[in-house]
């Protein structure tokens, strides 16, 4: 162990960081027969490339987050990239001996082509001309930039939530390339519940008037709308425990109940304020594209079965879950390990015992941390065993 | 057992039934303090009130029910009265044998007084102005309408989800005049993640510019606002077992996935049409009004403790909960039967196997039946010895 990693995890960041962009020449052909042109891929790196291109650690982020995993983009930004708990020196997915890759999926809006963006063919925003985008689609993207930047092997590809779609996703589409998976907190395909709170939220945006079919970048954006759908989707992020122990029925800035539509509850107030700080950082056409990939992914349909899915891939799984997430079920994630084990695949399995839901793979981190480590350096000693990067 | 109780469920029907309406003439005094005159109580009744007018089921309904309880409006009336499996002659509620009654809640909008009615001061509907209500306003309510039809006692007071609540209050207030309760699938408060959907609900409601701050009977009604309320607690109404059986991941009307944002899952189309039918027969203030008195009904923070809270009831308990219910779930139907054990109250509990969620206590009748038969059985031979109807 060397002295940074003995350091707490706070102060062994990766510093100051620096969003990039890249545009690849081609056109991408998309899943369904659509063709886009003129891409752009923002993305994030820490850590250095080897010479051989195969020290890299892909990361996946979740519906709503972006390239900026880890450090700071400015000394002035307060909070750091959104998974810098993970990453950084020392850290379970280490920037002294890897080279870290996180970019903003296709259909964001956060620097990479969505629904946003300006459509080159018209030079508006294309609104819903945009096509239709699956976890296929985001990965190929995410191909072409790793091409670009010299990247050979994957020791590892991870993420939580739609960041593990992404996950299970590569090790199928480029199965010599990806050594190992971290699956967090995901699923194989949605349930019907998921599939019907995302169905809900997508008609909160579309029931917004301001919504105007799409078409809303030149006025006022359906922000109410995306509220109730950010706020429908916190419900399930949290456990009932979580909530319960967190807010219970405590009132919010006041003695006793005051008998008016007023915020009365903390939980409310809480939810209100999800709901408004999400529409400040999120586009509403790209939270209908992005949670229609997630609805649409279907390994098991796709494939015959998920046993059928993972037949051709090499990486080694590392599959974890929580017990009180009720959105991604522990029995999905069970239901990958299964399917791995049935046509002797390697796999490791950890259902984390935590209170906070969904959300727990955000919060829920010492034992994450110590999992994940021991997972990346296994797969490390196998893979890289003549490392000379640091 | 008579004839007619071995008659099917279906043709067992109290027939054609007519809501009447009561218009008490003094004041209502509500729990806020505030005051409500000339109000309107819309009621049905089923059966024959004996001379000791203490041979009465008072039946209370959920959220969204009125006080069609049973049988037919008319010939023509396809769907009978929401709890028809349970009420009529030979069935759980017997009406050869008892005098059934049930009225739609104060704040609502299916006869009964509520923020769509004519504020008698101004002549316009109340629309806000309406008096924020509660569920002990509701149980007052009834009160004047059961004392006008000279209701001296009541066998028993039944009904699921808030109905369950309602019971609850009426054991509370009127203990000498309630010699059993029925507490379907219901809670003594509602937890901070049932509190958090209704919140996003009204939300719904409140962001629709139609809803113009309450005031939109002149104009269109927030529709697309009340809708979404209704397919997120729909959600919440089903099991994701259940969903999972009816729907999976079953497409609407198609082979394959196509790519764009019509439906492209049954369970969304199944939401749709919820949402959408629900909007033609409910008023969205009442939806706001309806659950904020859910979400105030606190049981042990307001007596201090539930065992406190039932001290003086005499009323002999059944409590029914599912085991797929997530949001009245079964533990919180145990801790009213804890809380009348701790202080020797007579309570029978029964947890039914079933998979359909909330909604199980209006789909899963046969165990239903067969246990609160024999409660009312039991509970009218202590109360009704000489009995002389019929």
């Amino acid at each position: 162990m060397n002295n940074q990693s003995k350091e707490t995890n706070n102060s062994a960041s990766v510093g100051i960081v620096e969003t990039q962009y890249y545009q690849p020449a081609e056109k991408i052909k998309l899943e369904s027969g659509l063709e886009l042109e003129d891409i752009t891929i923002a993305y994030e790196t820490y850590g250095k490339l080897n010479p051989e291109g195969n020290n890299v650690i892909l990361i996946e982020h979740a519906l709503s987050g972006d390239a900026h995993a880890a450090g700071y983009h400015s000394s002035e930004e307060k909070k750091p990239g959104w998974w810098d708990e993970m990453i950084g020196p020392g850290k379970a997915f280490d920037t002294n001996k890897f080279f870290v890759v996180c970019s903003n999926v296709l259909g964001g809006c956060k620097g990479t082509t969505g629904p946003s963006s300006v459509n080159p063919e018209i030079g508006k925003p294309y609104g819903l001309d945009f096509p239709m985008i699956t976890i296929g689609d985001m990965v190929q993207v995410q191909k072409k930039l790793l091409d670009y930047l010299g990247v050979k092997s994957l020791l590892c590809v991870a993420g939580g939530s739609m960041g593990g779609m992404q996950v299970q996703e590569w090790t199928i589409s480029h199965p010599e390339m990806v050594k190992s998976a971290v699956v967090i907190a995901s699923t194989s395909r949605l349930s019907a519940q998921g599939i019907a709170f995302n169905e809900v939220g997508r008609n909160a945006i579309i029931s917004d008037p301001n919504w105007s079919g799409g078409n809303y970048y030149d006025g006022e954006s359906p922000a109410r709308g995306l509220a109730i759908a950010r706020m429908i989707a916190h419900i399930t992020y949290l456990s009932e425990e979580s909530m319960h122990q967190k807010f219970g029925r405590k009132l919010q800035n006041k003695a006793k109940l005051d008998f008016n539509f007023d915020i009365n509850f903390q939980i409310e107030s809480y939810l209100r304020h999800q709901g408004e700080s999400f529409v400040e950082r999120f586009d509403a056409n790209s939270y209908l594209y992005i949670t229609k990939a997630i609805d649409y992914f279907d390994l098991p349909q796709k494939f015959g079965s998920l046993a059928q899915a993972f037949r051709k891939i090499q990486a080694k799984f590392l599959v974890i879950s929580f017990t009180s997430d009720w959105l991604f079920p522990p029995e999905q994630s069970k239901d990958i390990v299964k399917a791995l084990m049935k046509i002797g695949k390697e796999v490791t399995y950890c259902d984390i015992d935590s209170p906070y839901g969904h959300d727990a793979f955000l919060l829920e981190y010492s034992q994450q941390i110590k999992i994940i480590k021991s997972f990346i350096k296994e797969v490390s000693k196998r893979n890289l065993p003549d490392s000379t990067v640091r």
